[in-house]
């Protein structure tokens, strides 16, 4: 596959996403240069094939892609506009305009500079962690400085397409704005229901399903990572999480009026509306969020069967689900608690679900309503 | 498999959890009896397979389940517990002091009521909707009356059994904190989160990823049904919820200092560990939650890997991991924005997950770290 990015690339910060961009490029035949504080990290990101070290021979590079930490992001921009005069530089940091307020206060020239940011990531990090493969399909989104020059914008973009990202332009406030709401806000929220269970005993936990499972998932997550992103966006959080208090507000007078009410028709009117409400307004925007392959939510039909926890039990499953001719949209799978069986939840284009379903039955599945 | 349940069961509300009770129950051959005022649903359970409609040559029943909604149950209690002075009374509904409180005022005596919830359903309801496995795996809490006689808590454990549940024996008002915790709060907050979204452009949206999805997938819940649980346990979810909104308060305090300062280490002392506590409680509270087989949670090792969209990819590649002889322990499926890619990720034993890796990547498949 042939690409728009021409090299060299310099890859300032060889840690996970910086190491990353080093291999998907290099697997395209650009050539890279490495550049990391640490002598170990910059070693490793050689050894795993994501570029050169930078020497004194080395070419001038055409594209600036620091991928340092977001607190020393700023200033490793700003040295790389003023060592590579002719380069456009990028960055990678999941806030942007915590970083263009502080370029901006350096009083650098920003005609060459656009921002990034890949949303890409796994739990692990570091350059051993790093693989070509860890934009694919991922937003890329990039923010102009306000004075980015066309061809830099190009530049990045086509960064951003050649290693298999989905490039997505947005003013940096628009950026920060909605990574509050997509991801930062529920990661803190995911925190905060977790965080409540720690006054919940055991014989309590063991009545845990699938959904606070789903709710609790991001809160394994790591403290340092999320305090450093959170205070970079704190005012779009804030003004999101302060919209979110309001609501829950509304809600806790609600269940106090109804705490205090000796049955349904005895609450005060409009306490019962304005919880529905919450749960209605909830339906209203999860429906808004882009289904798969990012296009408009479809409705699909969820076929649930009962999995056996034997080894290629749920191999078998999906091989008849390919079987019988329909094809698998998602799949969900639930553990029953204190059994060995557990429940997978099929989605299927809807005018498919009854065969599948009279098929898997007649396969000797046990399916769940 | 022998039971000890014995019958005629008397089963009063013919809907999703009353129909399964009553299918459940007839495979083992155990005299179903049925009750509903609806004719339609009546009939439609009986059509199923859930038992008999009672007529006046019916015999006395020993065990009595009322499934009817919640805010009528106790007054259905209070009848069975009249009609029928020789057998036992449990009902299905969600919240249990709630009805136990009405039980208490009516004056009905409670040495022969037991009350249980059964923490099992599915999206459909009604008899049409009902299967005999609904129960299995799942936990079934018993909560006596603390007038209770032992022979019928024990009649109602033997129900859970046979039906496949797992008993539970718990304290109604503690059943109630419980379910506030671990399933209450959490549908509520999730329903918030995802209310925020209306207010989020589609642009913002395709931003989203697989953590906004697991936060909000409980919000496409039905509000009705909702309102009614939450308002029946409104003073044990109000408890969880204001506890919830002082760590908020917390957080949103953090979040205003840090947005006035210019940098990190400007930000007022105790500020950011303030948010980083609120993530890392947030982690101790979700390592709580029983893992797989509701045992001790188990650290898996995770290995990701890239899925075309293919017919039959999916199942080419769990069939790989059986045949390289590696159990499956859990399975999560995330979506590629806009590309037609998925995203496995496979939880395996820490000690396999290098020969999983090896033996993958031997077969063609490219993996995400």
């Amino acid at each position: 596959m042939s690409i728009a990015t021409t090299g060299p690339v310099r890859v300032v910060g060889t840690g996970l996403l910086g190491a990353s961009v080093g291999l998907a490029l290099r697997l395209h035949g650009v050539d890279v240069q490495l550049v990391d504080p640490s002598r170990t990290a910059l070693a490793l990101a050689r050894d795993v094939g994501a570029g050169t070290p930078v020497g004194p021979a080395s070419p001038a590079p055409v594209l600036v892609v620091v991928a340092a930490p977001p607190d020393v992001t700023a200033g490793a921009v700003v040295a790389a506009l003023a060592d590579h005069p002719d380069a456009v530089v990028t960055d990678v940091a999941s806030v942007k305009g915590h970083v263009l307020a502080e370029l901006r206060a350096s009083g650098a020239d920003l005609t060459r500079y656009v921002g990034s940011h890949p949303m890409a990531g796994r739990e692990r990090s570091g350059p051993s962690a790093a693989v070509p493969d860890l934009f694919l399909g991922r937003p890329w989104v990039i923010t102009g400085s306000g004075a980015s020059r066309e061809d830099a914008v190009l530049a990045v973009r086509h960064l951003a397409v050649d290693v298999g990202a989905v490039p997505v332009v947005m003013d940096a406030d628009a950026h920060d704005a909605a990574v509050a709401a997509v991801s930062h806000v529920p990661q803190l929220v995911s925190s905060l229901v977790a965080g409540r269970l720690r006054d919940v005993d055991d014989a309590a936990l063991a009545l845990a399903g699938q959904g606070l499972r789903d709710v609790t998932r991001l809160a394994a997550s790591d403290p340092a990572l999320w305090t450093s992103i959170l205070a970079a966006n704190a005012g779009a959080v804030r003004d999101v999480l302060v919209a979110l208090r309001a609501d829950l507000d509304g809600v806790v007078g609600a269940l106090d009026l109804a705490a205090a009410a000796a049955g349904p028709e005895d609450v005060e009117p409009g306490a019962l509306a304005t919880i529905a409400r919450a749960i209605a307004d909830g339906g209203t925007g999860v429906a808004r969020i882009p289904g798969k392959h990012g296009g408009a939510h479809r409705q699909y039909a969820v076929v649930t069967v009962l999995v056996p926890d034997r080894p290629g039990e749920l191999a078998r499953l999906l091989g008849d689900v390919g079987d019988v001719g329909v094809n698998l949209e998602d799949l969900l799978l639930e553990h029953a608690a204190g059994r060995p069986v557990g429940m997978a939840s099929i989605s299927v284009l809807p005018a498919r679900a009854e065969h599948l379903e009279t098929e898997l039955t007649a396969r000797g599945w046990r399916l769940v309503r």
